[in-house]
Formats: structure tokens, C-alpha cells, sequence
């Protein structure tokens, strides 16, 4: 599909990079039909964005860091394309966090799912870590969804009170926020339902904003949540930047 | 991929109908590996457009008619795309237009090459056309390219005085454009190097256009280009109404 250029300098380097996981993600099963469509997607608001991390997108990923620091029971829900763009990254995080991730698909079959958690436990190996990778065994459902789409694991995002879910699509946000749980998203369009309805929404993209993560726990001390963080206004600021960029 | 909604009514048949045009397209070959990002891309700046043709993509839709009609060679290009996503009413509105087509595409193979023209061949066929479908054998070369995506056809692209391409990438419309040629793009992204360039710039979702022009062909009389037509105060309205969208 893309060839990847070799010089990390090379201005479309990053972009190369992402589109090179997606093509070997897709060679091994892990992806559903319409993954490189929603990635294309996220590239045209990634690109409105001017291909940063937003002020405003770094203040959202440091006040959801503060509540899965916090929290009782966090979680990491990974999707297909979450798996093939930051999988590694993605388990680090967890890792630093002490937490669990759980495989959650929309398109849910049997073997993706299985190419999906073989990807997994082959970097808790390669990269010596010992992250709890929940989802083979669903055995609790998400109240307000209807077939495969609804199931989870009962200790993990069901029984979560803060769920860090990258690229997460509406009705599922939905669903998790009228559960009662603390829910941050990361969603480069900000008018999309998801954007507009998570407790927190990190306007930006997968990669970028797990570095972040990681680079905020190792430079920094464990914060607590501040009650004055306003997600409305998060949005907000980055709907303001894009109309800069219009303008 | 994508099961196709069975009721048009349905509010998202028209988005699902074109992603299988695509999977459709992919299985035969047609399509180079960048082709569902590149679809997805032009999904997300068709939803900031209210997935609609806005007025000011119309009076360009218009005009290039205008243009068309009244051309000394005119030629419509064709890539993997465009051929999957509008084949058929790509080659009625070349019947209508008494113009030939030419496959003309970013990543050549022979293999997708084949794939394509005998696609047309097999439309061609089927709807009773006779458009002349070039590009199997290039003899000329786009001034200022490099590579195969240089290659074109001397009777088609080459000799052409308007060229309609949908889905440009902006170095071959830069290309076109200083080799003198009136160039008519397609482009969902108002703010793309093929859209600043183009002679004429069509803001608006391929399978809209090409039905609006077709319909523009059926009811009205052959109408000529005005001198008025301002192609950057076109692209600006196209900007206001997606930033109408964000405030």
C-alpha cells in the first residue's frame, strides 16, 4: 500500500508511519472493512488541526491523565485501529498506569478478535510487560446496545469508573456515560457525537496524545482532577482553532 | 465491508452505497492501496458540507458544463476512484458530452490499468455507449512530472483544451494547468492544492456532480461561459458555508 520514507525527517513521515501500521494490521485480520475509511476521516480534521497537539487538546489529556491516575478501576478500551496504530504505546500506558485494557470491536467476529489479542499478548512478551488484556470471554453486556457491539468483560470496562476509549463511535460513548462512568475519548472531530458527548474529549490524534500521556507520567507528579475543567469549553477551543485555520 | 441499508430512505444508503461501490472496486482490483483513506478524507469534509451541493458548487458545476460543451477537445479523466465510486454516469455524461475518457492514474500497475479499462469496457457494453476509452496506450508526457503518473495520451489528455479530473492529486493539476488547459476538478476539500489551482473547482461529492450534470444536460439548452465566473470567490463561499457549519 504506502511505502514508508526512510528519513523520519520527511515531512509526511508521521503520516507514512500510521498508514504503514494500518496496511500490516490489515494483513493480519485486525482490521474491519470500513478502518482505513474512518482513518481517512481522522486525517482530514487531523489536518484542519494542523497536525499538532492543540493547547487546548493538551489541557484534556492532562486532566484525563488526573483521573485514570485517581481512578478506583480504570480501563483502556482498544478498538481494531487503536490496536494497529499505537498498540505498543497503548500497553506502555497501561502498563504505567497499572491498569487493564480490554479488546472492544464494533464489528465483533471471532477471528478478528483473536488476531486482536494475539497482537497484544506479542508485545506484553517483546516488551517485557504484563498488562491484563481482557475480551476474549465477554461476560456482562452494556445496557442500551443491541447484539455483539454490547458485550464486554465484567472486570473490565463494566465494572470501570474511569474508561479511556480512543476512537470511539457514538452510540457506545453514549452508552458508556449513561452507565455512569467517567468517559475520555479521543476523537479528532470535534461535532462528532462522541467528541460531544464523553466526560472528557481529547481533540487529537491516537499517537500524539499517548505520547503525551506517557511523556506527562514519567516528567511529572501524579495529579488529582481539578473540578473546574469544562469539556464544553475543551471543544470548544478546538472548533475555535480550526475556524482559525479556515480563516 | 459494508452491508449496503436495502431502503434507500435510509438516512446514511447513499454513504454505505458508495463505500461498496468501493469493496466492490478493491476486490477487482481497481484501486491502489490509498484509495479508502483517500475516500474516507473526502467523507469527512462532505460531512462539514452538510453532505449537500451547496449553491456555489452548483454555479461551478454550471460553468464547467458551460466549458465543456463549448470546448474544442474536451476529455474527461478517469482514476481508480472516480471509476468505482461514478463509472456509469461517468461514461453517460462522456456520451452526452461527445468526449472521450482516459484512465489516468497516480499509482500505475498494468494490472490495475486492465482492471479499469476493461470495467469501462464491460459499462460501455452494458448501457449501449460507444465513449472512446483511452489511456491503455500512453504516447505523451504531462510536462513536469516524474514517473509513470507522467503518462497520457496524445488524442486524449495531452491535446485536450478542457479536461475534467475528478479526485486530482495537486502536483498532475498544477501539471495541467501550466500546460495551458482549462482544468475542472472535483474536490471535497476547498483548502487542497488541486482545488487553489484549478481553473474551475467543483466543491461538492463526485456521484452529486456527475448526476447534476447530467441532469443540467437533460433540461436546459446549451449555454455558453460567462466571463464572470471568478473560480477563488467560488472556493471562498465554499469556505464560508463549511465555516457556517462550525459556528
Amino acid at each position: 500500500m504506502t511505502k514508508i520514507a526512510a528519513d523520519p525527517s520527511h515531512p509526511r513521515y508521521q503520516s507514512l508511519l500510521l498508514r504503514h501500521r494500518l496496511e500490516e494490521a490489515e494483513k493480519k485480520g485486525m482490521l474491519a472493512g470500513s478502518a482505513l475509511i474512518a482513518h481517512g476521516r481522522g486525517e482530514a480534521f487531523d489536518y484542519l488541526l494542523g497536525e499538532q497537539t492543540i493547547p487546548s487538546a493538551m489541557n484534556a489529556t492532562q486532566h484525563a491523565l488526573s483521573l485514570l491516575q485517581s481512578a478506583r478501576r480504570p480501563v483502556i478500551s482498544l478498538n481494531g485501529n487503536a490496536v494497529a496504530l499505537a498498540g505498543k504505546e497503548l500497553l506502555q500506558l497501561a502498563h504505567k498506569l497499572n491498569c487493564a485494557v480490554e479488546v472492544n470491536i464494533f464489528y465483533r467476529t471471532p477471528e478478528r478478535m483473536e488476531s486482536l489479542l494475539n497482537h497484544l499478548t506479542e508485545i506484553n512478551q517483546q516488551e517485557s510487560l504484563a498488562v491484563e488484556v481482557l475480551g476474549a470471554n465477554p461476560d456482562a453486556r452494556i445496557p442500551g446496545l443491541e447484539g455483539p457491539r454490547a458485550s464486554c468483560t465484567r472486570s473490565g470496562i463494566y465494572d470501570a469508573d474511569v474508561i479511556l476509549v480512543p476512537l470511539e463511535d457514538g452510540d457506545r460513548c453514549e452508552a458508556l456515560v449513561a452507565m455512569g462512568k467517567t468517559v475520555v475519548v479521543i476523537d479528532l472531530n470535534p461535532l462528532s457525537r462522541t467528541a460531544q458527548t464523553a466526560s472528557v474529549t481529547i481533540v487529537d490524534e491516537l499517537t500524539r496524545v499517548v505520547t503525551n500521556m506517557i511523556f506527562l507520567l514519567e516528567s511529572s507528579e501524579k495529579t488529582t482532577p481539578t473540578d473546574s475543567y469544562d469539556n464544553q469549553e475543551i471543544v470548544r477551543q478546538s472548533l475555535d482553532h480550526i475556524l482559525t485555520f479556515f480563516g
